[in-house]
């Protein structure tokens, strides 16, 4: 079995709780309240502020060429790409970058940041890259597993912010997470790739609860 | 006013929630439960390597060499006087290092841990030392608001443990890092090491939180 | 004056040594031994590296989302373009990327690239994107003081290698890193970017000389 | 044969080179003119700052609790036993840690510093003390080649200073060092840690060199 799915096997049951977590199915089906969402956007631009910071980390850490190369392209996709996607989202929802970088960080998100960037640094590359995939690949399964909800779901924003985790621009960057992971030595303690992966799983959960603590 | 003294006003309702926890009130009263207690001991164990590792990371971003000095020799303090106390407590309660080693970190640890690390190195050597004053000062400031109950404790493991941080050995360890806090430049953004103060001061709250869940 | 122009104005008398090393007149003349410039572009290929590396780490460390994007970019810009155009040269020279990683690293090239690493780590983003900027520029303005004797260059090798030099494609590259320069807040102490760059200036005046001591 | 054995074997040329460097031998004889002298030590000041920074750096990054304890111990024995001797010291030569501070670090120093700090940082913990050795250890053994110089040297400020090279303390600091590195696993890559060894012996020689150019 490859080392991407043998950690995603032994994160089942916390990914399990992530895929029926109120928050995710209600923005899948279209009923979440939208404070909680602009909030959950509003934190998660923050974070994925850090995901690249990390990404940078873990490609000035890289063991070959071609992987700090790998590296060096998902930080910039993600530093293009994505913040474009924010921009837009932000602006449909009648909120600013400006917003974002003013709201008060939730320590779920300060946590997860913190985890990362940590695990990167103190830890190994074989680590940090560990720690990365939970978040990039739960988005995918969790469209996978909702699909039907979201093509059925009539609120436009909530639609098109989740179809794009089905997209195969995004299910390529995924891919491409986890080719770095199954490509870690064999001979790399599996313990502390399982510890970074869970942990990781943790705090993707610990995010959607946070979020959706908000008041409607 | 100081400035740790403005921060720990700014805390203050945290820290308030922090001295009557019940965690906190019945370890200072000798009611809690045994397992409760070895669950924090192992926990803590964790999180003392870290924050010795924390302490000599910012030894190595000091800015003057008496900052230096006075880092490296808290460092110090810590590896040697703390660590055998932790030995000499493991035992009474029939524990060893190896079962604080092989104890599962808890999220809360984890991320307490995670922010004091990634404070330092990817914040700057002010947010850094600020992030780790509250856990050395509020269990000087926990001890001086129990005192009485610490005195008349009759379970003489706790009352040892919670003794520890009445003495004026302990008591000059928080002032020195105090201190540090104080010598901050007056110019440097008071935001950023109140955001720093507090979210650790959020996470000693969560710890106390999280040792309590366990199972008696 | 524009922040970049005085550091230049202060490195001045070693950008002249370095305009006027042999090494760097009779490669843009094209009388330089190949073996010379054999050695230099195996040298340059691990210094490569190390500078993706570097902007990588600054990226990780950029105070400002606009800042983040531009060094992400600049990295994958040099991670992609650069790594082209050095895998072309390298055979035409008969060389591979294995004898780049084979060969054994200069004294030159490794203090060169510490000094960029450890600037970013143990200074500051700021010291560290000044450090950065010499071998950049440099590039450019040796191009431009020797400009006739490229042109002229009858070396086609040499002449291609020191053209790119002269691109509107590169000089927008060095414009880049120059605004990054520019763009640090005014009350930064200037002795600090004064030292990285001038030292930097300096590894490249090494970095050249070192080139240079190869037998022909 | 142990690890650092094989590594000091390895780099004899270089050692033996240091053992009859001019500015060396001149020093344990007595015959060094005092202005060199001077400068070294303010040189070597900065290098010891340094050098503590960079102890604390890899105890951040210890793998066991053992390393971190030893590591910590180190630095704190630096950060005070040296200090202590270098404040005598300097006051023997009407020189001030001010002074120190205030001289113009040489190339020499800023790339040994850099490397040291960048191996620890972007290499691994193994390649970091591998490193640190050639610095303590080469001075024991330039002590143990001159011993007869130094004994019989008049010139009391130099004797002083050679003397502690030869004494039990300083040989006990060095034979930690050694043992930290000869605790390294045995899978660990032996190329990495000559490649950091070696260097670091270059960094010894080009540090004695660089002393010895200043003008009488």
């Amino acid at each position: 079995m490859k080392l991407s799915e043998r950690l995603k096997q032994d994160a089942e049951d916390i990914w399990n709780d992530i895929y029926q977590h109120p928050f995710v199915v209600e923005l899948c089906k279209g009923t979440l309240p939208i404070e909680k969402f602009k909030y959950y956007v509003l934190q998660d631009y923050n974070y994925l502020i850090n995901s690249i910071k990390n990404f940078s980390l873990l490609a000035s850490k890289a063991k070959t060429t071609s992987m700090l190369q790998e590296l060096v392209e998902i930080a910039a996709i993600e530093a293009k790409g994505e913040f474009s996607a924010y921009n837009r989202l932000l602006k449909k929802l009648d909120l600013s970058i400006e917003d974002a970088k003013n709201s008060k960080r939730s320590l779920a998100e300060v946590s997860y940041s913190s985890f990362l960037l940590s695990t990167t640094e103190n830890g190994s590359f074989e680590e940090g890259i560990a720690a990365v995939l939970p978040c990039y690949w739960s988005y995918a399964e969790i469209a996978k597993c909702h699909r039907e909800k979201i093509l059925k779901n009539s609120n436009q924003i909530y639609k098109e912010w989740a179809s794009y985790y089905l997209e195969e621009e995004y299910l390529e960057l995924v891919e491409r997470i986890k080719k770095s992971v199954d490509n870690i030595e064999k001979d790399f303690p599996y313990d502390k790739l399982r510890s970074a992966f869970i942990n990781s799983s943790r705090y993707e959960y610990e995010f959607w609860r946070e979020m959706n603590k908000v008041r409607d």
